[in-house]
């Protein structure tokens, strides 16, 4: 087996995932101003990007059993492979739960999806979704096993302000029945975008620290 | 190396995948019944078997990694260990879908969560699931690529009863926006419960077919 060969598969594997990663990182971004500057063609672009983005996630696909089948490799080789794999998906489900934010965007529009007064909270998941999946990106790209897991703190952050969102979907909220469903189902997308975020670091600490039972289902 | 050993952790790999699934068909059904009836201990009785079968993913998890190391198997058994991997994170997304509905019932108790004209709707959509989960743990059990194909049509059933539920969250809707966010959570919760039991069939129609791009993320 040609010992260069097998680093380059490796490589490109990583390097595949930590442009999805950062893509995905930019897309959240580019979501929300979407979504707070009731901007139709700034959400088309993002499901324009999200679209393209497909044909990255299926060579990674592709890429994990050639590898394995090629390089059988072992240990934190291995690890990585397999890591890369749900990676893969994590990656893939933010990239899908961006592009239903972009999609709710377009079907309100000229509407506003989400009412003045909850544009503070709305903005303020949006800005702490953004800075988990900054962090998980570069998790990804500097195999630090420290930020990972100092990425719980923003989530909990997160779930507070989530909860604080849904704080104000009780039945004095004024805007109406579909807007609050609207609100609540960007609320949960944000938590969710977050959630694979956080579960690709989580995947980083378990390549890095290769304990297996945080190997994160 | 031993290949009674190779059929063995292989064996064991596709029995505990098999096992996890038919578990997540009866969770649905037992959920729903909990949500339906209104029963705190059935909701109750849901999050403890929930709970118990991580023990099972984890076995699954870390046979994966053993499984290729000790096996270096190749062709329909390397696709069967990595499709394994994936199912396991759609079996456990299942799960934690469940506990979100057992959950809910338990936070309203002993109020219900949903009001009696759209109990006809939300039990449909349990109905449908079940029945996706069912065939989805028979696709698993006899490797069948014609009913993951078929299960496709169920899906569609599925989707059309979603949109139907939201269709009665309007403006209109006399019971107050929480419980109208209570119900187009659960109608989420559903979709995605089956949206995973689907992904675990085409998975077996990848295993069975062999074809790359039929990975599913």
């Amino acid at each position: 087996m040609d010992n260069t060969y097998h680093l380059e598969q490796l490589d490109r594997l990583s390097g595949l995932l930590a442009a999805a990663s950062r893509d995905a990182a930019g897309t959240i971004r580019r979501v929300s101003v979407a979504l707070l500057d009731v901007d139709a063609a700034a959400a088309r672009a993002v499901l324009a990007e999200v679209a393209q983005r497909r044909t990255a996630h299926r060579e990674i696909d592709e890429l994990v059993p050639v590898t394995l089948v090629r390089q059988q490799p072992v240990a934190s080789d291995l690890r990585l492979v397999l890591a890369g794999l749900r990676m893969n998906t994590d990656l893939h489900r933010m990239d899908v739960l961006a592009a239903h934010i972009a999609k709710l965007v377009l079907a309100r529009h000229p509407e506003q999806v989400v009412p003045p007064p909850v544009r503070p909270l709305v903005g303020a998941m949006a800005e702490t979704t953004a800075r988990i999946a900054d962090k998980s990106a570069l998790c990804l790209a500097t195999r630090d096993r420290i930020d990972a897991l100092q990425l719980g703190l923003d989530d909990d952050e997160l779930d507070a302000q989530y909860e604080r969102l849904f704080g104000a979907l009780t039945d004095a909220w004024p805007h109406g029945v579909q807007a609050a469903i609207d609100v609540a189902m960007l609320g949960r997308y944000y938590e969710r975008f977050a959630d694979h975020a956080v579960n690709v670091a989580r995947r980083v600490a378990y390549l890095v620290g290769g304990d297996m039972a945080r190997g994160v289902l």
